[in-house]
């Protein structure tokens, strides 16, 4: 597909490493998308006025990947009524876990659907991007399943290779 | 709608206080949606079973609520392509962190989109679904925008007494 | 004093029993202040906007106290230059926790001057508020060094009673 | 012993470096073993269906070490009365304390027994996999009895060289 | 059978309403067992002579639950090659993460086999008592399948009236 | 001993229920002892002038109970050579992990001898007091070792009752 | 401005990696400031002095820099009316949480205004401390306000290269 | 002092990097000490019987050190009546918290003096050991008055460089 369904939106260009995950997926998968770097706390304005025009702009649903408090995810999805992604990203001194609580620990009403801290949380997030765009579109269905199958392949895969070392 | 959309799973009977709080979000947003108890550990088959047949039975998201090491809605996460979002319960003395990791934590290929812990969690969890139905069913985006604005105007209400009472 | 240098800001109006400590700080040392509700995930509009025109209202410190991932502070702090305050409140299952993560980790460039968590957090809150204006204004800076005063007395008072009892 | 009555499962071939050493424990006791990689995730039927046939198999003692959101032994003592022996395995930015409390807060019905975190933990696992035999294996009783002189012996001369050292 | 194959141990006669729950368990399964009260702190000649003897006495598993920095597990399983299994008790100020450490954080070369905090541990700890032993007893083996098929039908039940109400 | 070797101080008159147990066990073991309230914070200069007078006024041990941001041990122990034990209370949010952190993770060159949180940790207090007097007082000695064995009987005692009934 | 307006105060010479944000931040917004090394623990006397003294010196904001135990920030608070900002530093096993707690957790009536832990805070403490003084000086307010226009620009400029990249 | 009057106890060889700072204290304030190695659980009758006889064999202090579930401390503390030290050591995955819980939440009755986790706790302990023979020992006092001297001098020192620097 073409048209940009997904968007990528980071905290700050030095998430890129972690949120690569997300674009690889996105990629494998298929899925249109596109990337922006805008933070909750520096650039306020660009980044409600971004959340509150992208269902106008085709965009579906929105990843955000953030470190430290990490409002971003929270910031964007008070701003619009797209299904919002979190990724908490571990670039602080605790590891991630004040990312995790700062996006998951949302108060009722404004829900952000948040994925493991780092790289398996990115790559998640766009896995599941892709399983809410199933619903409506039946080829993203077909590329969730397909992709399904490859993981369990490769994890007999991996075994036989160790079953037979210890035979 | 009368269909029923959205399916809620808990992992023990005991669970119901917290994710009634899924239920009577449901209803306020008018999606139709089952309830069963099913846990990863005590009935195994059974919840494999039921998260493989889901979306044969026109369920297209699964809300999953579980404590202590919560499996669940991973288990569930595993059996099928369907969206699945997990709610953390606060059963045990670690007062939910164990359940929160447990469903947060996935690894890289089975994404569970994770809510708060408790109370607040079961509520988002059905908000987020009706946030991924809104994307196709536009009777529910028009539901979660009226959402939104009667928690606008909630906290403009609620404001205007106390800022009266300190003029 | 009657101008209102100081606004305590809360998310939730069941933020009030917590915030009231800070309420009645702000009495004790004779600033004025006035006091809201607003949301940085419900009323973000709200919020963004109360932040940005603080200031020109003669505002010139902001409490911002909430709980869950308390985003509120940061909020605040990415729309306007005046010192923030932040309070992190203990309403959620991680015992605040959470907030106090979600409050006080931000990253570099928009500062929030966290307190303890909860009540004693409020009340210094308040305090801190006075110790910011003190530098500007001498009646205020009177009142910060006599509540210290009061303080230690108390403190005194309190020993004097116990010494006694094990003499 | 050359029949295999401990079986080594591991959620991913990554697993590798820390599950070696519960595989050189078991070579040092002479207990026999299979080894294989399998996800409670990615490839949940296999190991439901693997959990399942293992008693059958001739297999004993089931060891399961995992990352993140651990819940390979949880799913896998769901499918057989076999003892489960769960390592939680330190490759996620908690460093192994997601995958602790996903393996030992089990709620009450399905025990999994858990040992420490990582290398450890791995090695702890073949030991108790052993002591569990030992009840009806005479042969591997002399092995764990055997171990534990030589774990006494080795305390007792490194402490003499440390001893010697400061005398 | 009457025969008393499990040991119940304990640090402390507080531990009791916890460890209730394991001997609840023991009776539902037709298990022999008997009942201490032995602290590894206030009577450790005590605790060790007894885990020393305690295979003599024709004890085949040992369930040892304490709480604070819970030693007990520990220096029980330093003192004998049967498997113990260690219940981390919620008796102290942080809710039973410092039992749970100090019972599963064993260094290599002396496991302990850690179950969930609490009650929940303690049931789960007579469960995985018996499937040691039904390795070895036939009877104890069928006692652990029967209960395994009456969890699994008390889910079926309490999830057909929670269906009802929702249909 | 009628002579004040020992010095009971705490931040707050509101500490008393948990230092309670510190002034019991010092009368249990017949050691003379006094009690002040003083706070790092809000009494600097008292605790310090009082810290480094102890030595002079014949107190050999001072035992030091805090909560929150547990400073007090800290500030003592540094202005004064006397060894300084260390009581973290469970008197804020995070039930006394900060007060624990705070007081036992001093830095290099002045040490805290730390307890365990709340009321076991003021009784330990009290006795680790009296251990570092019986170096020099052989009657306090005395006193400990008595101690030390009501503690053995007290297990024993408790244990028969709890045998008996499972006999 | 020439005047020193702030100190810099750090408990140890080697937390000056970290505590060079905060000196590189005041002098990108040219305010005067101080630096010392004096610690809570090793030179009591010199930092309350110091403290004491630091108003009439011309001081109108502290920063104190710490890590472990980090009692610094809150023993100058409590010698000085002054504001004072805590910036936890992770030198310790524990990586600054130790720290975090020490310096956020301040019972009521000495408030410390706490920033993130590590680099990250101690340049927002240096920022926050401008905040404060824009309070009063124009020209600081001026520097402040030109900073985040300048953050924004720094969000911008990097997201269009990462835009572009993804077209 | 030639007298060996405290002994060093370390739960195994590998911790000697960080026992080592207790010995360069211990030599630098000149008390006589001995070395040990021996385990909670790989050597509990040679760790038993070292502490009942440390007493008679001279000793008036013990420092023990170990990592993961360290039991040590408490061990040996439940064996004498002589004055324990705990140092949590940071060899798990866990860094340290899990020995700091296992070594300072003791239950009342049988005290551990806990330092800091590493070497900053290693170093502190021979302090404490010689803060407590300082009370029986006119030399000692003498060398740990000097040695805080020479803290205190230490800081200035370096504060002088640096306070140059940024004049």
């Amino acid at each position: 597909m073409e048209k940009k369904l997904v968007s990528i939106v980071m905290g700050s260009a030095s998430d890129m490493p972690v949120m690569e995950e997300a674009i690889k997926m996105l990629k494998e998968l298929k899925i249109g998308f596109e990337v922006m770097v805008t933070s909750a706390h520096r650039s306020p304005d660009r980044t409600s006025r971004y959340a509150r025009n992208a269902s106008d702009q085709g965009i579906e649903v929105i990843i955000a990947g953030a470190g430290h408090a990490a409002h971003l995810a929270g910031v964007i999805a008070s701003n619009t009524c797209l299904p919002i992604i979190g990724v908490p990203i571990d670039s602080s001194a605790l590891k991630g876990l004040d990312a995790l609580l700062s996006t998951v620990q949302m108060p009722p009403g404004v829900p952000v659907a948040t994925m493991a801290i780092g790289k398996s949380g990115a790559k998640n997030a766009a896995l599941f991007a892709a399983q809410i765009l199933a619903n409506k579109y039946s080829e993203i269905k077909k590329e969730v399943e397909d992709f399904r199958k490859r993981l369990l392949a490769d994890v007999e895969e991996k075994s036989k290779k160790i079953e037979k070392e210890y035979e």
